[in-house]
């Protein structure tokens, strides 16, 4: 019985869709889902505005079954992520007395200034996700992890969010690649595709040093579903006279 | 008068889910968008299932006044972008005899196998999007516009869209930053935000190095305000005794 549980992200930030940023989380995050048996089925990237926050977050959190949202946790103005969150569930929007802490003895009583004082008000019923680079707490609401924007930051917080979620059947994958144009082995893949149940083929064109080839890569929830379609695929790329090249795409 | 003209990206793939590929086109197309005066104010990614392309092409052509989408319009069976902008739209999904023209062209007639012939499907009354690198087209209906999703096509495509779209203000932004939490500077940059109309401050801290900083970012589409605003920011912070860094981020 293959178990389908899907999570969505939400990347909160003026500075991704402005282009002056790359965005690092949406990668290491669908990576870490997919070791826990988590599909991540939808990113939607959305500037730090208080409405488009509140609506995301809603209809995001009412079809996944986990939502993860970066950015939009720190102190200063633009940081209106765990306001919005607070809105988003009628709760209200308090000071934490355990994030007080936290920042205390990190950063020292004498240091706790008003703008500091602003990273522990927390949606009112939520748990804290610890945050062992900064101290700066993220946290959780229901079936919604609040997480900071900074890479190594919300790395270090999905540490303390790993136990708090469980996944479904993890999903196997394996790619081979061809140097040729994907569209002399599309009736293939659609034919081996239909032969499985749970299997998906992608197949992923690519143009490097003047050539163009293609990766496939087969994913199921059933192992060897993606063992047996990968020996057949490779036994019609080889009777089209094409070579097949394994790991990485090039 | 400012005027805003907001756009759009829908990036469809599996693999960018998956955490098998970065996605490159989020952050060319910001940019992009950016030198014409276009805010991309949201990005979706979406997975290759077809009642989701419907629909999010749907919801996004509705709110915004252009629309993006990256991936799948290649000649294999996970290619299905083309078909379900057709479903969009109400409109039959036909072989478009300019774009089959353009294949042959490339390829030569006797190449054009049914599979590469997949790639001249195209919704009806759609005009078509020029690909100097590999022909296949992409194509526009109303306001969305259809891209290939391999970057070096993705972006030649763009070439034939720039004429079509048309911005609004263009927007402004100068950046500093400070070695130093950002915290320090909150009560700052919220003041002088809030003392010009059109801008906005965003502050990004980093974590470089074991030291903290924060990027300031100030953005308007007048850009006298950014101007004025970075004289004062500057001086605010000269005055709190912390160094200022000009230039990129580090």
């Amino acid at each position: 019985m293959v178990k389908k549980v899907k999570a969505a992200l939400i990347i909160i930030g003026d500075e991704i869709l402005s282009g002056r940023t790359h965005d690092a989380n949406l990668n290491y995050i669908a990576k870490w889902l997919g070791d826990l048996g988590i599909i991540l089925d939808e990113v939607r990237v959305i500037p730090d505005v208080d409405k488009r926050i509140v609506d995301t977050v809603n209809e995001c959190r009412s079809i996944f079954d986990y939502v993860f949202t970066t950015g939009g946790i720190g102190p200063t103005h633009d940081d209106i992520t765990a306001k919005n969150v607070a809105i988003a569930f009628g709760v209200e929007f308090l000071l934490n007395e355990e994030a007080r802490k936290l920042l205390e003895d990190n950063m020292g009583k004498g240091n706790l200034t008003e703008a500091r004082l602003r990273m522990a008000m927390i949606p009112e019923g939520a748990s804290l996700i610890k945050n062992p680079v900064s101290a700066a707490p993220g946290f959780q609401m229901e079936n919604v992890f609040v997480l900071a924007g900074i890479p190594v930051v919300m790395q270090s917080m999905l540490l303390d969010v790993e136990d708090r979620i469980s996944g479904g059947s993890k999903i196997s994958s394996k790619a081979i690649h061809v140097f040729e144009g994907e569209s002399v082995f599309a009736d293939i893949l659609a034919e081996i595709e239909d032969h499985f149940e749970h299997l998906t083929i992608g197949s992923y064109p690519f143009y490097k040093a003047g050539s163009y080839g293609a990766t496939f890569v087969l994913r199921s929830a059933v192992p060897q579903e993606v063992d047996q379609a990968l020996s057949i695929l490779k036994e019609r790329i080889l009777e089209q006279g094409s070579e097949i090249f394994g790991g990485e795409a090039p």
